[in-house]
């Protein structure tokens, strides 16, 4: 064992400060910062995970609404619900849990999130606004990993990121984030083949899939940095990642822990983004200041 | 000079086919397909270029409106000309050609261009849409790039494609064009040193910074293909792309050329876009079919 672990709770304390720092700002300003999670699961383990973004919320003073619509949920049902909070000014922040029911298209649900209170990324046009370079919220995750690197001092300028998973909430919006700050990036995915001659040429391995022990000792070239963003729970309740932390630890110089890695900023960065948003929709509810005459005519 | 050359026109001679079929069948059914070009510059390029697609389709049975709003047009003018054209029902297709003039925000206002008319992909909905699996026109540069390599055989699925270039109308959406086909893709850009490391890497390399001669036999591994979308107008007035041709088709096994490549294609496919728009329009006016009585609780 000789990689060293890019913990994500030094980074998590670090935005938890400027979250109460915001949450001071709009508390002062008569605004409760307000977090809303739709549910429609009986699946416990989406319970647990979402009671404990409520608890880190109410940490932070951040309100937590967790609506639970129940498992049999129809798409109507979910679609009115995120239309209500989407104009509801009292919330800020709003995600949309899954697992949905079958039959339930979470692609078309998520296009009814206001994209301003979109603090997970999901509608299809905070990813759009995020590749050309608009302000929109990224899914937290994908901004973890970028959060998680730089907090350890590990330079994206200039480098090689390899991304193993293609999906919209991790791969494709990581993308966008690497190469704004100037790294170059590899996406590859389940039919890479051989996979290790994509994650063995770069500098930082992100492995985002979701499948145990993908990532072995002999597909990290020596002394790179891997990210590990699968959170898998086994059949004996454990949680791990994607990468077989035991021996890519040998050959890696740095990895992050699951958990205790990507997820602890994960979380982090939802409440960060409520606030966010809630300072961003403040702005836009102001009445708006007069024109000078002389700029009225645009 | 031993690579074959990738050329356009038997591409775009399939492409148009497909166009006329579709084309007669709408004008069967009383709709003239339409595309409408919004254009604000006095550029001779940017006028002999849309002149041209104009000509292109016109031979295909497919009206084009150029809307000229000259080089002094106000974000508020070319903004309130977007959304008429969105509303429209004689429009099918909306092009806001760039350049615009100075100070004009073209990513604010291609959001004002109705998905459904979006034909070239401009509006960040469309993109996000893309890489999120919905229907969406991809940007027909990009997709371009995707029917010359089908078209000639080019095998994607399993493949590694080297883009360089990362910008939103090439290099982020033929991304997500090429993951859906299962290629792994590499995006590098000005920053990534050396840029032969991750050329070489790849059997496909695909050029799309605007720079003349960026890639040269060195940048390519013997045997790999190679496309052009570089479109550099010279100050004698010829048109090159990013590729020295000269050098790179004694190396690579394939290149399309500059002019009679990628961009035959793209004009192609930005009529059989308005056409499809024209035809999914069609289905959406249609008033909707009577819902039987079992199920019209949903």
């Amino acid at each position: 064992m000789s990689a060293a672990e890019l913990h994500g709770s030094p980074v998590a304390k670090v935005l938890q400060a400027e979250i109460q720092d915001q949450v001071s700002g709009l508390v002062a300003d008569g605004i409760m910062p307000t977090l809303a999670v739709v549910v429609a699961t009986d699946n416990e383990a989406t319970h647990w995970y979402v009671r404990s973004i409520a608890r880190a919320a109410e940490k932070v003073g951040i309100s937590c609404r967790i609506i639970d619509l129940g498992p049999q949920a129809s798409q109507a049902h979910i679609a009115a619900t995120l239309i209500d909070l989407s104009v509801d000014k009292q919330t800020h922040g709003i995600i949309l849990q899954t697992p949905l029911p079958a039959g339930v298209r979470a692609d078309e649900l998520v296009a009814h999130i206001d994209p301003d209170k979109d603090i997970d990324g999901a509608n299809p046009l905070s990813l759009g606004r995020l590749a050309v370079g608009l302000p929109a919220f990224a899914p937290a995750t994908a901004r973890a990993v970028v959060e998680l690197l730089e907090h350890h001092g590990i330079p994206l300028d200039g480098s090689h990121v390899t991304v193993v998973g293609r999906s919209a909430v991790v791969g494709k919006p990581l993308l966008h984030l690497l190469l704004d700050r100037n790294a170059s990036v590899t996406i590859c995915h389940s039919r890479s083949r051989p996979l290790e001659d994509y994650t063995r040429a770069a500098g930082i391995v992100v492995a985002a899939v979701g499948r145990p022990g993908l990532v072995t000792a002999r597909h990290v070239a020596p002394g790179s940095v891997v990210v590990d963003v699968g959170t898998n729970v086994l059949e004996d309740g454990s949680l791990v990642g994607d990468v077989d932390a035991g021996s890519v630890a040998d050959v890696a110089s740095a990895l992050s822990p699951v958990p205790g890695g990507v997820g602890t900023v994960t979380t982090a960065l939802l409440l960060l983004h409520t606030t966010q948003a809630a300072d961003q929709l403040r702005l836009l509810q102001r009445p708006p200041a007069p024109v000078p005459a002389s700029q009225a005519r645009a």
